[in-house]
């Protein structure tokens, strides 16, 4: 997300300061100061900008939905995901750009692919912490992935260590114990359930 | 979370070399080099640190679910959410301080009370970004939830503008639609689904 605007947006909207505190290849801190819609003065806030994600919560024709498990530095754990990535930045024109990153996802990191009469719904996207940084990551539901030809091909900063099937049910009970429970994952079984789908 | 140790935990895990690069009241960005449990060599990473957050699903003895509305500088929105803040440092030695500082953001933020005959139960937590923050946030569910007679008591960095109860089957219509985005709320209610919770 870029945000340019020194004028208010239909919202009310505006930045009339931004100032970068701290650069780096992963995350960038931004101290601004903005109007708002509900307040007549302007006031500061700091942001923490990310590029944009993309998470697949992909149904396997076989039964079962697929996950990673997947070492996690930040927080010293080992967690089952849905496959998901960052979005190279200024490569988001629109959904095509967003499915052609998850299915990449889904592909290098658990060797899936859509099948030949999977439906890929975009689903939306959500925010992960939306009081401190502008991360957002969209969210893809692949009904019908099949193992892919071309394997697993995991980059250099992958930490993956097993992919495997998990039935609904299984599913629910690792989200009721707390073993699943990064955000990616619990945002996109939320929507799944919003739109009907048991689990 | 504190980790301090350079001697393989019994996962696995231990940080070689620790460097803060940039330090805030709100965020402190380290380069660690550790071990992990799947790897024989140590490797490098970059942690976003943020203190841990609480989040609270409280149904209300009226029926529906307490949300309150709230601007996101982060990313330029006003969106509907359960009621939440962060934990002070240092302040959490057991779900005890985790609940106190829940039923006080209920309170503060939206003007709720565990009623009289109310449960308190605590959920668990979810990591927000697990890529690259240490972020995480206990989960709350009050059954039975009652306006406070001590109101609202909003602080300063508050940028709350409306509360309202919502019914499940509006909660489910707000996040089918995506109205309903941030993590916090719809990790909750992807819990809340797992537990038997209908909506």
């Amino acid at each position: 997300m870029a945000f340019h605007d020194f004028i208010r947006d239909d919202a009310g909207w505006a930045t009339l300061h931004r100032e970068t505190l701290f650069e780096h290849p992963y995350l960038a801190v931004e101290q601004v100061r903005v109007y708002s819609p509900a307040r007549p003065e302007p006031y500061d806030w700091t942001v923490c900008q990310r590029k944009a994600g993309v998470v697949v919560a992909a149904e396997s024709l076989a039964g079962g939905f697929v996950l990673v498990r997947q070492e996690r530095v930040a927080v010293r754990a080992t967690l089952w995901e849905f496959p998901a990535g960052q979005i190279d930045q200024g490569g988001v024109h629109g959904w095509k750009d967003v499915l052609e990153t998850g299915l990449r996802e889904l592909q290098e990191e658990a060797g899936y692919e859509a099948g030949a009469d999977a439906e890929v719904v975009p689903i939306h996207h959500f925010l992960s912490s939306p009081g401190f940084t502008d991360e957002h990551c969209y969210q893809i539901w692949v009904k019908g992935a099949a193992p892919s030809a071309l394997g697993v091909n995991r980059d250099a900063n992958e930490r993956i260590t097993e992919v495997r099937l998990f039935t609904p049910s299984e599913l629910r009970a690792m989200v009721a114990s707390g073993e699943i429970r990064d955000a990616n994952t619990l945002c996109c079984l939320a929507r799944l359930s919003a739109l009907g789908m048991r689990w």
